[in-house]
C-alpha cells in the first residue's frame, strides 16, 4: 500500500488500485500493436508509459488534468506562423535541449551544439570576409573572428557560416513585423579556415512571454531572458552541421540561468570591450562609439558521428 | 556504455553522454526550484523528469521533435469552442481515464467511473420519471431503468440523473451545430430510489478524426469508434458524484476496444431487443417499431472517498 497526501487530501493507492491503474496502461499499450512502423510504435508506447507514469506519480487532479487542457489550447491559440509557443514550451522545459544533446554526441574537441531558437531566416545576404552584419540594427559594433577546423585541427576552407542576433533592444529583424533584414548575414571561410566579419555586441533578451509560457514561468519564479549570444550554424562538405551560439562571459543574466538552457561552459567566449577611439583590427572608423571584440574557434565533428 | 539502434543508426550513449544528459536534465529541475507553490513545483518537476526520461530512452531525433511540435500546433489550429483535440489527444492515450482512475478510486460495491466526454451540456431539460430524452433525437426507442443506492445498499431518493446519448447516426445533438436540444435530459429518482426514462439504444460511433488526432489513430492502425454508451451523471449530498456510461452487452465494438478506453467490464449491460408489437413496460405505443429495454443499477460512494 502506497501511501500519499495531497494538498491535505489522503490518497491510498491500494494494492487494487495499483492493478487497476496498471491494467488500464496495459490496454493502452496494447491499442498501439498493431502500427505497422517499429519505430512509430515505439515511440507512441514511450509516450503513453511516460504521461502515464507521471499522472500516476503526482495523483494528477481532474482540476489539474482540466488546467493543462486549458494551458495547451491557450498555446495553441497564440502560436501562428510567426509565434511558435510549443517551441517556446519545449525550450523552457529543456526538451529542445535534451533533445539536441541526444542527437549532438560530444566528438573528441568538436564544438558544442546548442538551441536553433525562432530567429533564423533562409536565405540570409553573404558578406565579404570582414563584412557586417548589423546592416542598420543597432548596437555596439563588434569585431568576430575565429577558425573553422576539423577534429584533427586541419583548416575547413569555404566553410559557409551563418550569424544572426537580435539589436541592441533584444529584438530580431523578423520580430518588428516590416519585413526588414537586420543583424543577419552568411560568410565563407578563408583558405586557411578563417572567418571575421562586424556584428553588434549580443545583448540579453526576454523570449517572448505575454502568453501561457510566459505565465507558467512567472508562476514558477523564472526568468525569461536569455543569456546574451550570437547565433551560429556552420556547415562543411563531410563534417556535421554545427548549430550553436556563442555566449557573453561576464553577462548577469549567466548566474540566473538561462530561460532556454542552451549555455554551455566551453561556449562562454570574453568579448573584450575598447573605449571610443582605439584602433580596429581592420582600420574601420566607427566614429566616437566604444566597440568589442570577441575571438570564437570552432571546431567540427566528421559527418555521421 | 548503453548501445542502441535506431533506423539502422547505431547511437551510442556514451557514460560521458549519460552524465552531460543528466546535467542539463538537473539543470532543467532546478530552475524550478523557486516555484512559491509546492504543489505546482511537484507537478512541473514531475513533467520535466517523465518528459526528458522519454526524449532519453527513444533517443528522439531532431526531425521526430519537428513532427512534434506540427502536430501540437496542428491540434492548437483544430481547436475552437466546438472543438477540443486536446481533449481527443488526452482521451487517445488513455490520460484521461488514467485520471479518472487515479481520481475515483473503487470504493465496495460503487459503481465504476468513466471518461466524461465533450458532449454534456449544461441546463437539459428536466423530465418526468418515465418521460422521454430523446426529444426528437432518432433511433430505437430504449426503457431504461434502475436505482440508485448508497453502498450500504440503502435507496436514495431525489439523487439527480442527468443522461446524454448520440442519435442513430452517432452525432450528439450539438455536433449538428444548429442550438438543437436532443438526446439529453435529466431526473429525479423517487422515494425508493427509484429511476426509469425512455431513451434510444446505444449505438457505436467515432470520435472526430478528422484533425491531427484522427491521423494518428490511423497512422497506428487504431480505430476512432467508441463501444455504444449511454452516458450518466448522478449526484445527491454526501455522496461522490458519479460520471459513467453504461455500456452496450454484445456491442461489435468490445473487441476491437473503445478508442478511449472507457469501457470497464462491471459497466456492460444487457439491452434486451424486444420485436415490434411486444408491450412497452409503462403501456406507452412505439408503432410498429422494435424496442430495447435495459436495467442499470447505481450504487454511490459517500463524498471524500
Amino acid at each position: 500500500m502506497n501511501q500519499r497526501t495531497i494538498r491535505g487530501r489522503s490518497t491510498t493507492a491500494t494494492d487494487d488500485q495499483q492493478r487497476a491503474e496498471q491494467k488500464l496502461l496495459d490496454e493502452v499499450l496494447a491499442s498501439f500493436g498493431g502500427t505497422p512502423d517499429p519505430r512509430l510504435r515505439q515511440v507512441m508506447r514511450a509516450i503513453v508509459r511516460h504521461l502515464h507514469a507521471l499522472i500516476r506519480e503526482v495523483r494528477l487532479t481532474e482540476e489539474e488534468w482540466q488546467k493543462a487542457i486549458e494551458f495547451l489550447t491557450a498555446a495553441g491559440n497564440i502560436t501562428d506562423d510567426k509565434r511558435q509557443e510549443f517551441v517556446l514550451l519545449s525550450d523552457v522545459l529543456g526538451a529542445t535541449m535534451q533533445t539536441i544533446a541526444v542527437n549532438n554526441q560530444a566528438y573528441r574537441g568538436a564544438t558544442a551544439a546548442t538551441i536553433f531558437g525562432p530567429f533564423f531566416v533562409e536565405g540570409s545576404p553573404q558578406i565579404p570576409l570582414g563584412g557586417d552584419i548589423a546592416r542598420g540594427a543597432g548596437g555596439t559594433p563588434c569585431w568576430v573572428e575565429g577558425t573553422v577546423t576539423d577534429t584533427d585541427g586541419n583548416p575547413v576552407p569555404g566553410a559557409r557560416i551563418e550569424v544572426w542576433e537580435c539589436d541592441e533592444d533584444g529584438y530580431y529583424d523578423v520580430q518588428y513585423g516590416d519585413d526588414r533584414s537586420a543583424g543577419r548575414a552568411h560568410l565563407f571561410t578563408d583558405v586557411d579556415g578563417r572567418y571575421r566579419f562586424w556584428g553588434l555586441k549580443p545583448v540579453p533578451y526576454p523570449i517572448p512571454h505575454d502568453g501561457p509560457v510566459g505565465r507558467m514561468l512567472a508562476a514558477t519564479g523564472r526568468s525569461p531572458f536569455r543569456v546574451a549570444h550570437l547565433h551560429f550554424m556552420v556547415s562543411a562538405d563531410g563534417l556535421r552541421t554545427l548549430v550553436t551560439h556563442t555566449f557573453v562571459s561576464g553577462d548577469p543574466q549567466l548566474a540566473a540561468g538561462d530561460s532556454v538552457f542552451g549555455v554551455k561552459d566551453s561556449l562562454i567566449t570574453e568579448f573584450v570591450d575598447k573605449p571610443a577611439g582605439t584602433p580596429t583590427p581592420d582600420g574601420r572608423d566607427v566614429g566616437d562609439r566604444k566597440w568589442a571584440q570577441a575571438r570564437f574557434d570552432i571546431v567540427l565533428a566528421p559527418a555521421g558521428v
